[in-house]
């Protein structure tokens, strides 16, 4: 399994408009077939700290999330909220090992 | 539910001890009745970068995990072998919101 973490940290005046935003992304992803989660957490402090817990089958489940038309709207839609740019780490999974415990 | 993003940075010679000192402090909190994910993750680049997400029911079940024998032990035998300190970040879930879905 190929994990992809994201720490975002968001404008204040935006956090109803990302959250809505990010709901509906991950609604959608989790309809892809090569995604196995896409979870979406909010950090208590800072409260405008964000983390997206996104595991796919391989690494090219994740390119091809990026090439949805979900993904491209949300972007585009919060790229302008962000407080400064997201960051992003890349893993593959040792424990759970099997897909099945996904 | 209650979730702890981990990452952590490991001193080269230690790496095949601290993977499995890792996997089996994975299997152990795995039956805490209060935890729902343990999952173990290892960077691609840097390869001695690992992650770990670990999600419990509320975040009383995450003091409890520091209380057991299994997490003791791995922090005892791991700390030495850290290149740096270990960073940790707390969160709630949004999505999924059930119980049943994690």
């Amino acid at each position: 399994m190929y994990v992809v973490c994201v720490t975002s940290w968001v404008k204040r005046e935006h956090l109803d408009d990302y959250m809505q935003a990010c709901m509906a992304n991950a609604r959608e992803t989790r309809k892809e077939p090569g995604n196995l989660r896409f979870d979406f957490l909010r950090c208590a402090e800072p409260d405008n700290q964000f983390f997206f817990y996104e595991v796919y089958k391989a690494e090219e489940d994740f390119h091809k999330h990026h090439e949805t038309a979900h993904y491209l709207k949300w972007r585009d839609s919060v790229t302008p909220w962000m407080e400064q740019p997201r960051e992003a780490a890349k893993y593959n999974s040792i424990a759970p090992a099997d897909e099945s415990d996904w």
